[in-house]
Formats: C-alpha cells, structure tokens, sequence
C-alpha cells in the first residue's frame, strides 16, 4: 500500500517528460478477467459500480493484475442518468437499456437533476477510498452528452442515431434545452468525482462521431466547450474521446480539452500532420490482441515511436478491451510498453 | 420510353463538363416507398431481386418517381456470395444472416466458384431488360472483398468484426486465399453485369473503414488494386464507397477508381485539401431528411457549393435512405440540386 505515487500519467497528461509511456486500457476492468466474470454473475452492473466494495476491487484489480499506470473509476456512462428519471439497466454485449425513453419536448422539462449528495454516495465514497489505496492517479469518468441525449431518445445503443438526429435537426430548441440538461449533469458529476479524488476526468463520446464536422459544430460543440471550460478550472486533465470521430478531431483541438483519446483508425503521425496539437492517448486496434505475439509487438511498436515523435504521449487501446482476450496478453503488452519506451538512466 | 438518353452521371464520373450536377440515392429502391414495401410483404428478399420483373420494376420506379439521373440494380452485397456454397438469408432490419459461417481455413478452400450463366441468369436478364428500358445509365453493384468476408466469417452484421479480423491476424495466408475468392467472384459478377448493360459499376464496402489506415493497406488494398485495375479495362466508371473509412481516403486515392463514394461524415472541401482527386459522390446525412425543409435545402447547398468547385462531382447522401424518409421529401430534394446546380443557357 506505501508504493510511492505513480505520477507518470499525469505528466504525459501536462505534456511534461517521462521516465516512459504511460499505459492504461480502455475497459481495463471487464469481462476478459476471470476475477471480473464472477462478480458479474452474481450482481447487476449497477449492482457492482455502486457498491464501494466491489467498485473498489474492480478498479483496483487492472492495475495490480496488468501493472497500468492509471485506474479508471468502474461506472457506466448512464449511472448518472439513472437519477434524472430515466430507467436504465445494463445487459451483457447489449449496453445500456432505456424503457422509457424521452419523446416528446416535455420529457426533455421534465428530467431531474443529479445530486451528488443523494444520488452518488457510494459511487463517491469508491472514488475516495480509491484516491488512498491507490498507487497510481484515478481517472473519473463520464459520458459525453450526444451518446448520453442518443441513448435517452433512442432507448438503446442506435446503429444510425436517426430519433437523436431528427429531433436535433426538427427541434433545435428542444435539443439545446437537453444538452444543457446534460451538460449540468456532466459536470456536476464530475467535479464530485474531482472534489473525492480523482486525478484526471475522461469524457467518454462513443456515438459523438455519427456527427458530420458541421452538426458537430453547430449541435454539440457549444456544450462541450462549457463542460471544458469548467473542468479546466479545476486544475485536473481531461480527456475527450470518441469512435470513429477522427473528422471531428480539427473541432475538438479548438476545445479547452488536455488530452484527445484516438480510436485505433487513423495513425497517431497523420493526426499530428493535421495540425492536432492535443496530448494524444491511444490507439492500436484491439483486434490486435486476438493475433500472434509477433505481430501484436511489431504494431504497439509501429504506435509507439509515433507516439513517442513528441511530447504528451499515452499509450491505450482504440477502443475498449473485449472479453476474448487474454489476461497475460495485456500483461505482456503493458510490460513491452515500459520496455520498449524507458529511457535509460545515464550514470555519470 | 424514347426519352432521350440521360447521360450527365456518366459524364460526372468522366470529369467532363455537366449542364447541372447528376444526383442518385443509395438505398433509392428500399423500405421508404409504399410500392416497394407492398412487394417485400409478399416476396422474400432474393425472390425480389432474382425475379427479373420485379428487379426491373424495382430499379426502374425511383428514376420514374424522383427523377433520379441514374438507377442502381437491385440487389444485395450477398447475391453472388451464396452460390460460393453460404447459405444467406436477408432479414428486413438485419441484414444478411448466415447459417454456416467460415470458421476453419478448410471452409475457406471449400467455397467455389461464381457461374453466371448457371447462378444469376435471372440477375443478368434483369440487367438486359433495364439496359433497353431506361433512359438514365444503370449502375450495377457487388459488395467489397472486406465487407463479405466479415458478413461470411461473423454469420451476419458485426460492431468490431473480432472473428474476422481475428482470423486475418493470426491467418495471414488464409486471408489471402479468401480475398482472392472473393476478388475473382465480384471480378465476374461484375462484369457479367458489364456485359449485360451497366454503364457504371459500384463496390459497396460497408464494413472495410473499420479497418486502421495500415491494415488497410496491409490486408486489402492490393485485392481492391486487382478489381479495379480489371475492371478499368471494361471501360466504365467504377465507385468505390464505404462509412467512416474517411481515414482511408488517401489509400483510395491511390486505387484505379473512377469515383470515390463518401459518407456524411467529412466536408467534400476537407476531402479535396487532402489531395484527394477523383471524382466525389455524396454525402448529405440521409438523417437530414427528417429535419425541415427550409434545413434540408441549407445544407444540400452547402454540399453542392462545395461539390461544384470543382469538375467530377455526383449529388448524393452520406449513406442509403432510410424506411422513415417520406418520397415527396426526397422528389423535392432531387428537383433542387437539379434546379440550384443548372447552369443557365445563354441567348445569344
């Protein structure tokens, strides 16, 4: 428990030197762990993120286990939602389910407000217990407001998002009402989880890159910007991810944001030859892990010395981490990253 | 039936001067034309486009009902790959399924070859019968290498295509066999429907920009180099399109293709500061077409303002229309881009 602090996240996250590349995997606590599998067979999702035992174990397990250099808080993207009158359970590969989904206009008045006092007591008290446990900095985490406002519309995960789009496209309005709602939400949400220790806070954008750059900019950006901004005052990194969004990447550079996560499509070289001058975080495919040893170690390679061309650099996935993978593989994986990128101590 | 022949898309793709932009529909025969659902409430999927007079009615009522400047051949991505020995199915909502997926490197050695004569004669006299009835060039179709291959390996519709390239990680040399199948069955159906009539051809991969820019190059740009390379040779114009493989445009750009197909994702203009110079077709988000017309009629122009800057440029949406899109919604959209893009003759 007395392991000194691990801060090397932090500083890639400040564009700061360091000792190495950080590492630390997206659905780094899931269903690819044994350990994971159990708890999730005997609980509900909600049932393990809120209670501070087992949220806990789960966010801590990754970091012993893979040896990454940050936790992320376990929590879903609709935990918050959940307090704002909107039915949420969470199914196995399916993701989140709504019953009642918002709509007309008058659902969108209608949603609640999220307390952190009454609402997320236990998911506080993981984060506080989390911030003395751990070695390594917490990252806090929620979702962005399109794939939170397309999950509420459309009632579940939405291949073409058309519910979310027509009623952005057809009531403009409206729509601004429920990204202010959201954006509330999001930063309630967030700077409890800061103000209970949480070193960093990623905003998780899954559907943001259905957007064309245009709807972006004009339906969504305003709000990001506002859930920035704010952040930025509490003096911790963010960072701001989505799949499929590398069209979306000159917008997001505009944005008060420290760190771009990368989906594993566009190569870290093109996205900096594009002018993004964001610290990234990514992005070999996670598919990858399903190949030969040879072939994962050539491409993490490939990913680091891209990544390595210049300061503020974290290594991660593209995406999340999914069940068919092995344990030992990220094992090896987390500790070629180390190897691969320490600099060596010069004695002189 | 005299009509004059329409031959403005033609010339788009050729990069010669246009009087006005030529527009067609992905998806134009589908779901959102009472006329159609009343055909598919009767017939199966492969009943419909294997029954040249209904194929032939099929193509030919969105040119009659919208005005289009083009058909497109109606038929399905998995049309040729079930006489390869995979039995298909096509579910309304779903897509292709699949009851005996390729899961060894023997199922790939298995399957056979396409026949046309003995395999899609029905398809093939489809094809004769619109070549003489139509007054606007017929674009034939077949699905890219990648995107069968995922449908063939995952059974049906996949989120991360895990099996599939799974199977091209650890298989390397399997792969290749499949996609030379593949590549050899879509280079015979395609110019079976050469032969019969079409003027243009189109590969449609759905699936191919899920992919990372180097695997792209790695596993599939030399078996699309093959197809187009071949079909250049016939002398029509080739398209190539896929969603959200904007990051793939620059590979693309290197392929023997005529017309590069974009979804709704990316600004035409961006695309062309990229260096890409070939022809361009799209890319409104068909999610548009559920707005109001006064915001369907900005943003086509935006599109066309963009698209006309330079020469080669076919109007069409980001992706296929959709059962909820009303038909008067897309006759008044193809009578604007027709009228907004005509340039004026002069008296003299």
């Amino acid at each position: 428990m007395n392991k000194p602090f691990n801060d090397v996240f932090l500083k890639a996250c400040r564009k700061e030197e360091t000792p190495y590349v950080p590492v630390w995997y997206m659905r780094q606590a899931g269903r690819y762990q044994p350990e994971y599998r159990k708890l999730r067979r005997e609980h509900s999702f909600f049932e393990m993120s809120e209670n501070p035992e087992i949220c806990v174990e789960i966010t801590r397990l990754p970091v012993e286990q893979l040896g990454v250099d940050a936790a992320i808080l376990f929590a879903d993207i609709m935990t918050p939602v959940k307090h704002l009158g909107i039915d949420v359970a969470i199914f196995p590969g399916i993701g989140p389910m709504i019953t009642n989904p918002i709509r007309t206009e008058a659902d969108i008045h209608r949603l609640g407000e999220l307390d952190p006092v009454a609402h997320i007591p236990t998911v506080l008290e993981a984060v506080r217990i989390l911030n003395q446990q751990l070695s390594v900095p917490l990252i806090g985490f929620a979702g962005g407001p399109f794939t939170l406002a397309s999950y509420m519309i459309e009632g579940q995960s939405s291949k073409n998002h058309h519910k979310t789009k027509g009623l952005m496209y057809a009531h403009p309005k409206a729509w601004q009402v429920l990204m202010e709602k959201l954006a509330d939400m999001t930063l309630t949400y967030l700077k409890a989880q800061i103000r209970a220790g949480a070193h960093a806070v990623k905003v998780f954008d899954s559907w943001v890159g259905s957007l064309s750059d245009v709807d972006f900019r004009t339906y969504v950006a305003p709000t990001m910007r506002v859930i920035f901004d704010e952040l930025q005052k509490m003096g911790v990194p963010t960072i701001y991810f989505g799949i499929g969004a590398g069209h979306l990447l000159a917008e997001w550079n505009k944005l008060p944001v420290s760190v771009i996560g990368l989906d594993w499509r566009t190569s870290i070289r093109s996205v900096r030859a594009q002018g993004i001058n964001k610290v990234l975080q990514g992005n070999m495919d996670p598919s990858l892990l399903l190949g030969p040893w040879e072939l994962i170690e050539e491409r993490a390679k490939q990913v680091l010395d891209q990544g390595m061309e210049r300061a503020g650099y974290i290594f991660n996935l593209g995406h999340g981490i999914f069940p068919e993978v092995q344990v030992d593989v990220l094992k090896k994986l987390t500790h070629f990253v180390h190897q691969y990128t320490t600099i060596p101590e010069v004695w002189g």
